[in-house]
C-alpha cells in the first residue's frame, strides 16, 4: 500500500492515472485510472499493426500508432483484478517491456493489476510475516527434479514444537507453483488473517499441477471426454494425483513440523486445480479432510452414482468431510449457474457445504484471494 | 542431470542437438550442441527483419526467414555458461517462447545455459537440500516493501538450537534478488558442497541492490566520476549500504538463527555487485569480516591513501580480514589484467588475500558459480 501511494504521489498525472502495481521499477507504463481504466503502449516504430491481447478482451484489441512510434491504447474499466496481457506486434507475441512478468499461459507473461478501491486484504501491511519456501526434490514418480513452493506461518521457526496442518493449493492451467505467491498474495492474505486472529495457523504447500511418468506422452485436451465425465462424475486418476500421494506429502511431513493425518490436511485448487483438488481430494478421503474449489469444479452429477459414491451417504460424509467449499467469480455466469445447480443438489441430499460467490469479478486471481481470503478461516477448527 | 539425460533421450536428434535445460516444459527451442553450438527460432510470418540480440554477441545477430515464416540461426560454439538473450523482431525486443525468463537487463529475459561437459557442482543431486526462503519487509530507509531471498542449509530446522553464519550476497547491474538462486544455483552448489563435507553450513542472504530514499533521483551513470573514484580508492556510501545495515542485517538476525558478530558475517557480490560488495564491507568491517569481489571490483589504487586507509596497516587488516577474495572469468581480459595489478599491489603491501581466474569463462554466471564455488569453501573457517 505505501509503495502503491509513493507511486501515486511521485507519477500521478493530472488524469489521475498512476503506474500499474505490478510494473517494473521506475516503469511509468501501462497507467491505471481510479475508475478501472488503464493506458497501455508500445515503442514499435516499424510495426503496421500492434494489437494488446490476453485476458482483458475477448479479442485483441487494436492499438492506434502515433507520429513518435508509439501505440497506445485505453482501455474502459477493467474488472477489478489480476489480468495477464501481451502485445502482438504484426501476429507476434511480445510481453510489455513496462510489467513484471508471471507464469501463465505456459509462460512468462505480462500482467496488470486493477486495483478493487478500499479492498486491501492482499496486500502486504505491518504485520508478522511468515515466508514463502522454495524446496527442490526429485520426484519418484516423473524422475525429474520439481520444485514445491511453501508458505510457513509467522511463528514457525520461534516455535519449534509447535505442529501444524496443512493445506495443498493448486494453481490453475498454464500457470505454475509460483502463482498463488506472484498473483494470488497468499502469504499476504494469510499473514493478515493471522494477524487479526481470523486463521489457524497452517502450511501452505504449492506444488506445479503437471506431471508425466518418464515415457509418458501429454494427451490431447478432450472435451467431449470432459463433459461426459463431468456428467457422470468421474473421478480420474492422474500422474499429478501420484507426485502429490507419493512425493509430495511425504516430502512435506517429513521436511517440516506438519500435524500428521487426514484431520490435519486439506487440498484446494482454481479453475484446473479445482478439478485436481476434487479428484485428489474425493479419492483421497483417508488423506484430506478439507476440499476447496475454487471456479471451476461443481458437483453436478448424480450424488448416489457418481463420484465413486462419496456422497452416498451423507451423514458419513459430513462426519467425515470438515469442510466442503465451492466458489466462483460472480461475472462466471455459466459457473455461478453450475453452483447453483451443485448448491441445490447438495442441500437436498443433506451434504454440508460452503458455496461463495465474489462480487463482480472473472475467471482471475482476485476472484481466487477472494475465495482463499473466505476458504481459509474456516479450515482446521 | 536426470531431467538433462530424460532430455536428452527424449529430443535428441541426428544431429545430437538437444533442448536447453533453460527452456519451458515441452520447448524443443532453442537447442543447444555438444560442442556449444545453439539453434534459435521464432515464428514471425510478417516481420521484416529478426535479429537474436543479448549476451551472444557483440552486436545483434541476423536471423534467416524460412518459407513457413520461422526465421533460424545457429550460432558457433558459445562460451560455457548462462547467456541473457532475446529477439529483435524489426526492432521491438521479444523473449524467446520457447526459454524460461530470467531477471536481467531490468526485466524478465530469456537465457540460455550452455553446459559445460563434465562440470556438475551447480546442478541439484541427491543429497540433502537447503531452502531458499523468501521474506517480506518493510524498509525503513527506502519507506517501501522489499523482499529478501534466504538460503537455509539442509539441517536448518531440524536442528533448533544450531545458530549459522551469515553470507551477504548480491547479483549485478540489471538484475534483481532472484538471480543467485534461479541464474546461478546458490543453493544447489552449498547443498553439494555441503554434502561433500567442504564448507561450513552457513545462511545466505539476497537482496535487490538497488534502493532510493523517499524523494531520491535515480543519479545518470557517470563513467568518468566511477574512473576516477577507482583511480583514487573512493569508498562511497549508498541508499542500498543503508538498506543493509539498518533493514537487512537486523531482519536476517533477529528472522534467523544467526550468529551475531562480524566473524560470523560475509559480504560478497558480482559485477555490480561486487563494488558494492567492497564498499559496504571496507566501510563496514565492524560489521564484516569476509568480502569476495566476483568480476568487478578491483584493488588498482594507493593502498596507503585509498580506500580510507584500511589497507594501510597491513598486520591489523590481516587480522581482521579472515577472507579477501576477488576473482574475474578468464575470458574478461581487461578484468584479469586489473586483477594481475590488484595481486602484486596486495602482496607486495602484505596483504593476505585469494585472487582466482575462472578457465575460459565470461562476465556471466558460470563464471559466478565457479567463483562462488571456490569461494564459499573458505568462509567461516
Amino acid at each position: 500500500m505505501l509503495a502503491l501511494l509513493l507511486a501515486v504521489l511521485l507519477y500521478a498525472q493530472g488524469d489521475g492515472s498512476a503506474p500499474a502495481t505490478t510494473n517494473l521499477m521506475n516503469q511509468s507504463y501501462p497507467r491505471v485510472y481510479a475508475d478501472g481504466r488503464a493506458s497501455f503502449r508500445l515503442l514499435a516504430p516499424k510495426a503496421s499493426k500492434v494489437q494488446l491481447a490476453g485476458a482483458l478482451g475477448a479479442a485483441p484489441l487494436e492499438m492506434a500508432k502515433g507520429e513518435d512510434g508509439f501505440w497506445t491504447l485505453t482501455i474502459p474499466p477493467a474488472v477489478a483484478g489480476f489480468h495477464y496481457y501481451w502485445f502482438l506486434v504484426d501476429g507476434v507475441a511480445v510481453n510489455d517491456p513496462g510489467s513484471e512478468a508471471f507464469f501463465g499461459y505456459g509462460r512468462p507473461t505480462s500482467g496488470i493489476e486493477i486495483p478493487k478501491p478500499g479492498e486491501d486484504f492482499y496486500w502486504p501491511k505491518d504485520v508478522p510475516h511468515g515466508q514463502v519456501r522454495s524446496l527442490p526434490y526429485l520426484s519418484k514418480v516423473t524422475g525429474q527434479w520439481r520444485r514445491a513452493m511453501v508458505y510457513t506461518p509467522p511463528g514457525y521457526d520461534q516455535n519449534p514444537r509447535a505442529r501444524y496442518p496443512v493445506l495443498y493449493l493448486q494453481h490453475g492451467a498454464g500457470e505454475d507453483e509460483t502463482g498463488w505467491s506472484r498473483q494470488g498474495h497468499v502469504h499476504f492474505i494469510l499473514d493478515n488473517l493471522l494477524a487479526a486472529g481470523k486463521a489457524k495457523p497452517m502450511i501452505v504447500a504449492m506444488d506445479k499441477g503437471y506431471a508425466m511418468r518418464p515415457g509418458e506422452q501429454a494427451q490431447p485436451r478432450d472435451p467431449d471426454r470432459m463433459a461426459r465425465e463431468r456428467a457422470a462424475g468421474t473421478l480420474r486418476a492422474s500422474t499429478f494425483e501420484s507426485v502429490v500421494v507419493e512425493d509430495l506429502i511425504p516430502l512435506i511431513d517429513r521436511t517440516f513440523r506438519t500435524r500428521p493425518g487426514r484431520d490435519h490436511r486439506a487440498i484446494a485448487g482454481l479453475s484446473m486445480g479445482s478439478m485436481q483438488a476434487m479428484q485428489i481430494g474425493l479419492r483421497h478421503l483417508d488423506k484430506f479432510s478439507s476440499i476447496g474449489l475454487f471456479s471451476g469444479a461443481t458437483v453436478t452429477a448424480d450424488l448416489e452414482t457418481g463420484y465413486d459414491g462419496v456422497f452416498r451417504n451423507a451423514v458419513e460424509f459430513n462426519k467425515k468431510v470438515h469442510l466442503f467449499w465451492l466458489g466462483a467469480g460472480g461475472a462466471e455466469s455459466r459457473l455461478v449457474q453450475a453452483l447453483e445447480t451443485s448448491d441445490a443438489a447438495l442441500k437436498k441430499h443433506g451434504i454440508e457445504h460452503v458455496v461463495y460467490i465474489s462480487p463482480d469479478t472473472a475467471h482471475e486471481w482476485h476472484s481466487w484471494r477472494r475465495h482463499f481470503h473466505d476458504f481459509a478461516p474456516r479450515l482446521f477448527r
